[in-house]
């Protein structure tokens, strides 16, 4: 019998690629990986999210089976309220995603319907014709998943996003001796996670950071304020546990903070030891060598935790002499001068401030060159497609790749959209599905598209000019002298001049008898344009010019 | 005699506190260091450039003796254009930074009524009753000088941008023999670059460099294209010079790299080879492995040399599989990911690409921390103030000139526009004076306020709404409907509804007989007030709206 085509397609990530969702498609059965999602960058204005692309799944519809999450971390499940109504599947996840997930299907009200299947790491379930198991793999959220995917061309690997630790704090380690085993039966096709494929060698132990911390607490002389990713539930316990270790007690503040202590501690992925946890009242009253403080705003997010302590509009808590604070955390690309305007404030506020890798209070979650090779060694695949990083990441990964033997022929460097088609003959890239970022703005999904966003960027350079010209209905002569009016383009209580000049230029522009001609589309397009040129020879600014057209 | 007061007063930088300009008075004289631009971040929407605040020294221009350059980067220079109009002072600088100063002084037809005095680095001159110093310094562009200012109450030593390298590439080393003499004559004040003061160590000589770039050179297959900093000469002469020793030809693209190499070589800044350098038209009949490319773009900026060539806009030049790029410069805080774009474009193209610190294909110009206690240990200064970094790498280098014995309470961490004053009693700081961020845009200097630049965020974020109302000037009624125009607010084609809805909520609220008791201002608050409900209960978006109200 001759096999079919399996199709791996990435389908979302804002450049970094299928991190935010991919499909796995043989004959009527697709397994959808993952529904996450992407902050906007600088360009797009106004953007509050960005989701995956789901047209090619919704054409396809009744042949997805169901939606696997690897992590709980929001670029692999905040898509979820959006897809879900799209695609109506059971979605597969880990106990504690499940958690996570619940919270933010009840906010928009399809929890109800949804069906979220809980699978512990190392179990395996059915979906179609494909047999998915879960292998637990170290990230920087607890019960992180891997995939075995048997499909009936052969065995795929998809790392999730991993790192390798032989001393993780509460998480388990990956299995590499499940991925050995697996690598000895035969692995068709890795699928890797290549976001650190940049960096030699290992990626340190979060115990690393444990003893960083305890350290800095020790030495502290007055309060420590610790900020971290609200999901990163091994720092929070390491933390936890330094205070408990120096007879310090811990609040929480932030919202997004105090929600996943509570998920975590109440679905065991977090221990709280005895009397250590305080409330906010009993803040004011503990002596500052007593307190540890975890915040939200390891990011410099300008309504987070620490923002808000750091710009003194937080009621319980502001910056004195003596304080600590330790960035426990790297800031994401993009966020840098967020950051550093909060540490440039808390130092002039006087407090100790811990930042930066030489402090060794942050490891990062993925996995360096060296565990990179490790993985590829032992599951030996046939092909090769790295995922999770921007495309120099995965050329990069592909390098690895073919150092330590597996052939460039057999290594796809895929884009979002690209289909990779596996057959016994080998792999093909075929025709691109659809993968264009979908935005989320308010409460519409999708409609803001690029004539909006370039209508945006041109308003934010040097600001809009309305201008009303009002015509006899019946002549089509001007009436009385355009009306104008600007924001962002001038001041105008400094320069009026140029705003009347502009409509005595429209007026006589509007005037002109050769106007009776033309349509009104040439008209109106000759003097934006005489208008452009007028305020560019005036300023060297390029307002939108808006055109505003009343018959009475 | 009891001494007076010296004031000093750094004045602009962006938040690098004095890095574009400081000043230093005694008495009746005023000494300007530096006149430098910065480029604007990314909320300061439509801004072309950042000028230091001169308020303060237009008020005192009559003690303003001249402005001291230390060295022709555009963040000391840049703002000359704009400042001298105002000051009308003569320059103080060296050779090479007179040749880059007039090209732009030329530029804005302000070069004949300027007067630009050339000091060569160890050179003095007279300014009122200081006295300067040029000491020369090794930083990324030759003919960099610290000063040594004489001074009524003692010597100030600023050391301008700087690093230390024993093996430096056409420029001179710092002249660490000349900072020991003064530092045993006593040095009452020094004023030191803190740009690294967080990194640990010393900072590599620019000779390693050139090892690894000549390494990549000998071993490249085909041609090797190196993007780096117009004005790193000694930079572009390590590539000439690998070129030259690998028999390649070189060839120049992008305006700014063109100019410099022509300048820096007219004035005996950089040797060419005999027979190396390519013209353009030679290009595309020179083989492959006998040509290297040296191009602007290292920051990725979108109308670079390279950023054209990886986007297939440039007609000589675009990337073909066996090409090397080399990214010879770190990317500036804020530009990594026009950086990332283009290089995962130049790899998409198959283009092998060296970047980041791991290929040392680049070392930065500024001193770190080993350096900077060398510096403080030889002139071993009385007080000691941090300049040239972001607040919290002031008080980094505080605390290392703490920690080799300057007492904290001689150490003053100043803001820009802070005032220190120092006496024979000790230092203290005053009031502020003036130091705002002065935008230019286009044709105008500080018309931009912070208002305009609102209107512009919030244009920017959700767009425009532009309603008109016609009134009848007798009657003061409404005629007809209002008229509606949007721009970058939702899709007109899908949605106009919501835009005939807001004209039929305007008719109607204008309609209202209560209206005729109100004044004009508080029906169009009302007005606004009521269409800003409207836009977001069905959006969640909130446009700008602007009223335009015509009578007829």
């Amino acid at each position: 019998m001759t096999k079919g085509k399996l199709k791996i397609i990435p389908l979302g990530g804002l450049g970094e690629i299928g991190k935010n969702m991919m499909a796995v498609e043989y004959g009527d059965d697709i397994v959808v990986i993952d529904a996450g999602l992407m902050f906007p960058d600088e360009e797009m204005l106004g953007i509050d999210l960005i989701i995956p692309d789901t047209s090619y799944l919704e054409e396809n519809k009744a042949k997805v089976r169901g939606i696997v999450i690897t992590h709980a971390h929001e670029d692999h499940i905040g898509a979820l309220p959006y897809v879900l109504p799209l695609l109506n599947v059971p979605v597969f996840c880990t106990k504690l995603a499940k958690g996570l997930i619940s919270v933010k299907l009840k906010e928009r009200h399809i929890l109800a319907q949804t069906k979220i299947n809980v699978i512990a790491p190392g179990g395996h379930f059915n979906l179609g014709l494909f047999t998915v198991e879960f292998f637990p793999v170290c990230h920087s959220i607890p019960d992180s998943v891997g995939l075995i995917i048997r499909t009936p061309l052969g065995v795929i690997v998809h790392t999730g996003d991993f790192k390798l630790d032989y001393t993780p704090v509460g998480g388990q380690p990956t299995d590499l001796s499940r991925l050995a085993q697996i690598g000895a039966q035969g692995v068709l096709l890795l699928m890797a996670d290549s976001t650190y494929a940049e960096l030699p060698g290992y990626t340190p132990s979060e115990q690393v950071v444990g003893n960083a911390i305890d350290n800095i607490i020790a030495n502290a002389p007055g309060r420590v304020m610790v900020t971290t990713f609200a999901s990163l539930i091994s720092r929070l316990q390491q933390v936890i546990d330094a205070a408990a270790k120096h007879e310090r007690r811990v609040f929480i503040v932030g919202r997004s903070m105090t929600d996943n202590v509570r998920i975590a501690s109440d679905l065991g992925y977090l221990k709280l030891p005895a009397d250590v946890m305080g409330r906010m009242d009993e803040l004011s009253r503990t002596p500052h060598d007593k307190t540890v403080v975890i915040t939200t705003g390891s990011q410099g997010e300008p309504t987070s935790g620490l923002v808000r302590i750091a710009s003194r509009a937080n009621q319980h808590l502001s910056i004195v002499p003596g304080d600590t604070v330790i960035f426990s955390a790297s800031p994401i690309p993009g966020n840098e001068s967020l950051v550093n305007r909060t540490i440039d404030s808390l130092f002039k506020q006087g407090a100790q401030v811990f930042y930066g890798n030489r402090t060794q209070a942050h490891v990062h979650g993925h996995a360096s060159q060296e565990e990179l090779k490790l993985i590829m060694s032992l599951t030996k695949p046939k092909y090769f497609v790295p995922v999770h990083g921007e495309y120099r990441h995965l050329t990069l990964h592909a390098k690895l790749a073919h150092s330590i033997g597996i052939p460039l022929a057999n290594t796809f460097v895929l884009e979002d959209g690209d289909v990779l088609s596996l057959d016994s003959n080998g792999g093909k890239i075929g025709a691109k599905v659809p993968s264009e970022n979908v935005y989320v703005d308010g409460l519409s999904v999708g409609d803001v598209n690029s004539a909006i966003l370039h209508n945006r960027r041109i308003l934010s350079r040097d600001g809009v000019v309305a201008i009303t010209i009002v015509t006899n209905k019946h002549t089509g002569r001007l009436v009385g002298r355009p009306a104008i009016v600007s924001r962002g383009f001038v001041d105008v209580a400094e320069t009026s001049d140029i705003l009347d000049s502009a409509c005595a230029l429209a007026a006589e522009f509007l005037n002109k008898e050769d106007n009776h001609t033309k349509g009104r589309g040439v008209i109106d397009n000759e003097l934006k344009n005489a208008l452009d040129r007028f305020f560019y020879e005036k300023t060297k600014r390029r307002p939108m010019i808006l055109l505003v057209h009343v018959k009475v």
